[in-house]
């Protein structure tokens, strides 16, 4: 069967520029923010005063007191986040594309036949350069054999154990401990305020549901994702169990989004939040209901305590997580607003203490 | 495309039986029980006292009684139930085909070139027994012609008006009266417990999600059912919309339950109730999952209240929800309980008066 699983958004070229940055970045901490304010009365603490604050804790207000024109119930108070460059640092390379590269060995040792067949045999090589020229299409066949194979058992507690143990090239720290502070405080101020947060990323939804739990407070039924079919079988004792198939069920990326709302919650969304132009049609399809809804984009512009990247605002295009010109445009006509990281934001990182 | 747009489950013969019997069902009520408990601290009072009742009652005590060895976290507490025969009526007809059947003079009406072709010249001549000789083929391309090509908005208004006005041929009242007041009881008592009470069903998820929040207390974020994908695309206006396309995503019968279920909510289930051999799976992978898992069946023995049909138990094979002696064989060998609807149920009905 062909592999038919995606890379989950990313080109060729930014998978290139992703695998030739890599080693180039220092292992150097943010700086701490020294005006996190400790109030107590604060729901969005790592927040600066500025727009998207106001225009967050105004959204709130609009939606769930009664006296409200644009009240919500509670049943249909439903937001949805991209992961990727939303809630988690997506630089230099996706984190799952990371962990389905490194799975390469362990898959190459239960079936030695890959060692001597590409692309396999130039990941286990090492040779990053070599590494860097792979094809998108050389990306897929990796990503469809270290993603399928296994029961989702199996595959869960593989996730877990990289977890575990890979760290991200910059910081030298797991990859679930690079992500965004505000976010956190913002998906946790929606929930006080009687909303369910939902994942919806163009990674794969089984790899995400490992951690979301404990790293976003989203339970499993809580993460919408790209998706592979399963196959329920049994195993040589008779126990059934399901096994991850190659087959693509859900591209949960672009039009995917909105498609995947629809299929796993079918409801749309009041708010939704995203950082790319893989999140434009889950913005308009939230914008679309009417009322009050809240359209809300991450824009990577600090270099210093995280990346910069775009190409809108004049940023570096590195052609991941893209937030094109076009996006921007389309921003500003609807009305969804534009977080500064590098304004709006006190703090990144939850380790950078307060 | 070629219409991909499954039967729910119907085979051709069931289908055949189906209609022929359509017409042949009196409009008689159900007596009403006279035994029904009104004591307010029984939770079921629509059950017997019986072994399935006692089933029921002694999971939910292991299950969320933090001193017993099975005890089961709140969010762990999933309860899947299957819909067509287990939660509402089956019989003669799924009620999603009847709708379906029912849609072919509206969809005719706004596509004419339909009137003059097959099988929708054969629907639109009323000859019922020449609706009855129509192919699983034919009926396939009924639901892929009545299911898809609209908005989602649009197919969620027509099934609601339909469902307005629409009748059982033999209690002549809504179909989504026919719901078993015993079950609607059980979903209560596990929520009141903790547990989130899913529908994981053959039929439509999008059929399904328009009535199940009113009819079953179910929000449509804990419906999983048969899907097609959806386009997400602009009107002439420009606005986003869903369109619904006839591309089959999940066949939510038989392994596309647990698939389903996997898929959906990511998490196996604790209790799961069926009516048939579509549930099997459902209920073996619930099982497997280890402490206190309930799995159970109902079985259609009560032919004056509601229908008889097997062919477990000696009961007619009547191929519409089929419950086949090796399912019955399964149950034993795995402690599922079967319920009788004959013996256990006090009252079928929510419209027969306690």
């Amino acid at each position: 069967m062909k592999p038919t699983f995606p890379a989950t958004g990313l080109n060729r070229r930014s998978l290139l520029t992703a695998l030739a940055l890599l080693p180039a970045f220092p292992h150097v901490f943010g700086p701490v923010s020294a005006l996190a304010q400790t109030t107590t009365t604060d729901p969005l603490p790592a927040w600066n005063d500025g727009a998207p604050k106001r225009a967050i804790l105004s959204f709130v207000q609009a939606t769930t007191d009664r006296a409200s024109a644009n009240f919500v119930p509670a049943e249909a108070r439903v937001a949805t986040f991209d992961q990727d460059g939303t809630l988690w640092v997506e630089h230099p390379m996706y984190t799952q594309v990371v962990y389905c590269l490194d799975r390469v060995p362990a898959v190459a040792a239960e079936k030695p036949a890959l060692k001597r067949a590409e692309p396999f045999k130039t990941v286990l090589s090492g040779n990053r350069a070599a590494i860097a020229k792979l094809s998108m299409r050389d990306l897929e066949t990796i990503l469809a054999v270290t993603l399928s194979g296994m029961s989702v058992e199996q595959f869960g507690s593989e996730v877990k154990e990289w977890l575990a143990k890979a760290r991200h090239p910059r910081w030298d720290r797991p990859y679930t401990e690079l992500v965004y502070q505000p976010m956190l405080e913002l998906m946790q101020y929606l929930r006080t305020n009687g909303y369910r947060t939902y994942i919806v990323t163009g990674g794969g939804q089984d790899f995400v549901r490992v951690y979301s739990g404990d790293v976003y407070g989203t339970p499993p039924e809580q993460v919408v994702g790209t998706a592979g079919g399963t196959h329920y079988g049994y195993d040589a004792k008779g126990r059934p169990l399901l096994t991850k198939e190659p087959r693509l069920l859900l591209n949960d990326n672009n039009a995917g989004k909105p498609e995947g709302i629809h299929l796993l919650i079918g409801r749309r969304p009041q708010a939704a939040f995203g950082n790319s132009t893989g999140d434009r049609q889950m913005l308009e399809y939230t914008q679309v209901g009417g009322g009050a809804r809240l359209g809300m984009l991450v824009l990577h512009d600090d270099k210093e305590r995280e990346y910069a990247y775009g190409p809108a605002g004049g940023l570096p295009d590195t052609r991941v997580g893209t937030f094109s010109n076009d996006l921007m445009k389309e921003a500003g006509s609807r009305g969804w607003t534009v977080i500064s990281m590098k304004s709006d934001w006190k703090r990144i990182f939850p380790f950078e203490q307060a």
